[in-house]
This record gives structure tokens, C-alpha cells and sequence, in this order.
């Protein structure tokens, strides 16, 4: 039997879940099963959730435990009479903050994820279209990319763009190197004015073929021997050019962008 | 002049700056410049990571403040020495939880965001190719789909879609509206065998107007008299339908997403 585990907010739950997993990462001798329960934002939702707590919480090993990022001083009250172990996602750094910066708090319910402007949003839609138009595009310019993607076919181009695009804002585009460009061991003209805009993904071959073979089962383009050959050409044109290089092996997907945001020395916001 | 924050991890920094973003939201009346330090997670980073603090803390308001989510002892003893007010994210919750669980906690370092297995990663790297593939799609069939949005265009559905498959490894298809279901109000038959996993959006016209006018200025498809008729005949026809309804004006994708999964009763776990 697993420790259940309940996310419960007033807003969208993604502040109370980041953090609770996170917390939960740190005992990883421990089983867990998490439940998320978002907009618990009335009295009334707050006696629900409370129902819900005691009703799937029964059935778990112990008593449930609470991960509660709520802000709403009634819906708290509801909370805090839940038969549970209840870790409040704010409250320890609440005071000490109040301290420091000389000034009480003065909450927003829910907004940690809400909207916060047109501008905001319209920048992360324009750049996932960016994105998207600008998915293993051949014959494009790539003039107002923040970031180009460099990488043999199915190395993690386009999760890393729209990933990029959706967090940050980022107009991130990519350019699969094709066979020509691994064979000449050269990058194509139109990309070297971008030079400083450039990021290598690699992956292991085998993972390679694996993904290929999901993709285009038996086809010459999955087979192992030729993942080898297109992965080992890639790295070494990536290296002579002296481009930064990742391996999406290992890595998630907000390891990836994270390093690139971190190598190409992009300070972007996360939304 | 604003306070600076800097978000400090020996991972991503994605918790640090969670959780931190969603503390400072807290303080509605304060300025803030907030900063991305990840990847701290040796001596000689935490030595420049320090000195990094020292040197852009100093043109702020106020000493620095930092939000740290290092786990690892050695690197946490060198961030300690810095000149500033600094929250570590985890410590307030590890012993009452040690308490609890009567467990000491086994720390991962820099774990919470890395890679876990490569089921997780397939999965949302399937649910992206998904969602690419089956966008505005007119000649699908949607038996493999999750979730299948409804709206016109421009409501919101691209990005919606590609953040639940990203976020939750969900397979999100999406349907526009097009001039003959909104003129005949009645949906594909297609779509009726997958009644119970259909989601509306909506949007404000003249927001839809707007955002219609960025992407194909002049034309008959942004004028607000058109988006006025197709808006509400959208609405009017999932009234009929009796469809969850969402509009995406004033809603970030993170929250339109969460109310999606909440309202089809979706409990995936986050990446």
C-alpha cells in the first residue's frame, strides 16, 4: 500500500504539485500515490475536498498527507479540519519574507498561474506558432529565432521547441541535418549567420533506433547501423563547429531547455 | 529600483523558481527582478553562483534574496557565506515530514525535473507527435484521443493541446469549428462517438478579432462582425450540445488545462 498524497488548491494545483513533488523526490525510500485537487476555491469546494481527502485517503497506508498551497483564509479554516497530515506550501516563508522585505503580504488567490497580461500570453502563443512553422523546415530563414536546434531526425527538436516556446516565450526553430550535411561535414550556409543562436541535441544510437522504429517500423532510416553512422557524423560536425551539445539520452525535456537557456545566457521569464 | 530575487538550484531550477514565483506573488506591492541561477551543483558553481549574487545583487533595492532548492550538503554550506536573505524551499518541510512518515529522507540531488524512466519521456513525446499530427485536422478519426477540443479558430486550441501533451502525456486532438457546423449547428458525426471527452473553448470576439488580425491582417477572418457570428454560434451550439465550455480571454493555458483534466475527471500526473 502506498501513502496517498493530495494537492489541494485554489488556483490551477501546479504550484502545490511542483513543490510537493519535489518534496516527495527527497524520500525516495517511500511510495507515494498523489492526487491533485485544483480550484478549491469556496467553502463549498472546501468541504468537498475534505470528503474526498477522508474517502480516498482511507484506503491508502496512514493517514493521508496535504500539500495545500491554498491563500483563503476561509477555505484554510474548511482545510485545517481535515484528518491529515498538512503541509502549507506558503506559511513558512510567509513571516520571514513579511521581515526582510518590511511590508505585509498581500495575496493574490490563484494568480501564481492566472493570467497576467495580453502581452504575456500573446508571447507565448506567437512564439509555439513560431515554433510550429518553424518545424524541420528546409527551405526557411531563421532571422528572428531566439534559438536554432541543430540535430539528426528524432534526436528531441520539436518537444525542446514547444517547450521552450510554451515556458519561456522562446522562438525556437530547428534544423535537422540530413544526410548531405553529414556527409560534406558541413552546416548548411544560411544557418552560419546565426551562428551564436545554434544548439547541438544528440542521443545514443540505440535510443535512436528505438525511437525511429516506434516511428517507421523496418525502415533502412530505424536501423541501428544507420543511427550509428548519422549520430557519429552529426557529433563530429557539431564539434568541429564548436557548437554546445546536449544529449536528450538522459535527459528530460526541461533539463534540456534549461541548459540551453543557461549556455546561450538567455534570462527569459518562466510563465 | 526592484528587489532582486535569485533562484538558485543544483537541478533545472524549475522548483526554485515555482514555488518562488508563487511566494513572491504573495507580496502584490513589491517590485521584484528575478534571476535563474540552475545547475549549482559543485563547489566551484556554488563559488560562482555567490559571486554572481555579490555583483548583480548589489544594483538592486535591498540586500538580494535568494530562493534556494540545493539538496546537497557541501554546495548548501558554500551558498550559506552569501550576503543575502536567503529561503532554502525545502527545509521547513523535510523534518515534520521525516516525523511523519518515521523515515529519514534519501535525497536525490537535482532529481525532481530529471529524467525518470523512458515510459514517461515515450509518453510525452507520443502525446506531442499526437497533438501535432491531429491539429485542426479535418479528416481524422479521434478513437486514440484523450481529450478532443472544440472551438473556432484561434480560440486556443493549438497551445492548449500541446501543453497537455508536454505537461501530462495526454493525447489531445483538436477540432475547429468550421462556417457549416456553426451555419447547420450540429456537430460532425464524427465527433459524436467521443461525446464524453469533447471540451469547448470560447474567447471574447473582439479579443478573437485581435489575435486573427496578428496573423492575417485585413482579411474577412479578423473582421469583428465575423467573429462576432462565429463566436456566438459556437457558444450557442455547445450549449446545445451540453459541452464543457472554457474560455480562454482571461485564462493563462496552465489554468484552461487544469480545468479541462478537472472537469473530465483526468487525474494524470504532471512532468
Amino acid at each position: 500500500m502506498k501513502r496517498r498524497v493530495f494537492f489541494v488548491s485554489d488556483g490551477t494545483g501546479i504550484t502545490a504539485e511542483t513543490i510537493g513533488n519535489a518534496i516527495l523526490t527527497q524520500f525516495s525510500n517511500v511510495e507515494f500515490d498523489t492526487f491533485r485537487l485544483p480550484f478549491v476555491d469556496t467553502v463549498e469546494q472546501a468541504h468537498k475536498a475534505v470528503a474526498r481527502i477522508a474517502d480516498r485517503g482511507a484506503s491508502g497506508a496512514g493517514r493521508p498527507v496535504v500539500i495545500s498551497s491554498v491563500v483563503d483564509a476561509q477555505v484554510r479554516e474548511v482545510l485545517a479540519g481535515v484528518d491529515a497530515f498538512v503541509l502549507d506550501v506558503f506559511a513558512p516563508f510567509i513571516a520571514p519574507l513579511e521581515d526582510e522585505l518590511g511590508t505585509q503580504r498581500s495575496p493574490r488567490v490563484g494568480q501564481a498561474h492566472g493570467l497576467v497580461d495580453y502581452d504575456q500570453y500573446e508571447a507565448r502563443i506567437n512564439a509555439t506558432n513560431y515554433a510550429l512553422s518553424h518545424d524541420d523546415g528546409i527551405d526557411l530563414t531563421y532571422d528572428d529565432a531566439d534559438v536554432i536546434l541543430v540535430g539528426v531526425s528524432r534526436s528531441g527538436k520539436t518537444p525542446t521547441c514547444l517547450y521552450l516556446a510554451l515556458h519561456y516565450g522562446i522562438k525556437a526553430a530547428n534544423y535537422p541535418l540530413i544526410q548531405e550535411d553529414l556527409e560534406r561535414q558541413e552546416l548548411p550556409r544560411r544557418l552560419l549567420p546565426h551562428r551564436k543562436r545554434l544548439f547541438g541535441l544528440t542521443i545514443d544510437p540505440a535510443r535512436l533506433a528505438q525511437v525511429r522504429e516506434t516511428r517507421r517500423p523496418g525502415s533502412q532510416y530505424a536501423r541501428l547501423e544507420q543511427c550509428r553512422w548519422e549520430v557519429a557524423a552529426a557529433e563530429k560536425l557539431l564539434r568541429a563547429e564548436r557548437l554546445p551539445v546536449v544529449s536528450t539520452t538522459h535527459s528530460s525535456i526541461e533539463e534540456i531547455a534549461s541548459k540551453i537557456l543557461n549556455t546561450l545566457g538567455i534570462d527569459r521569464h518562466m510563465f
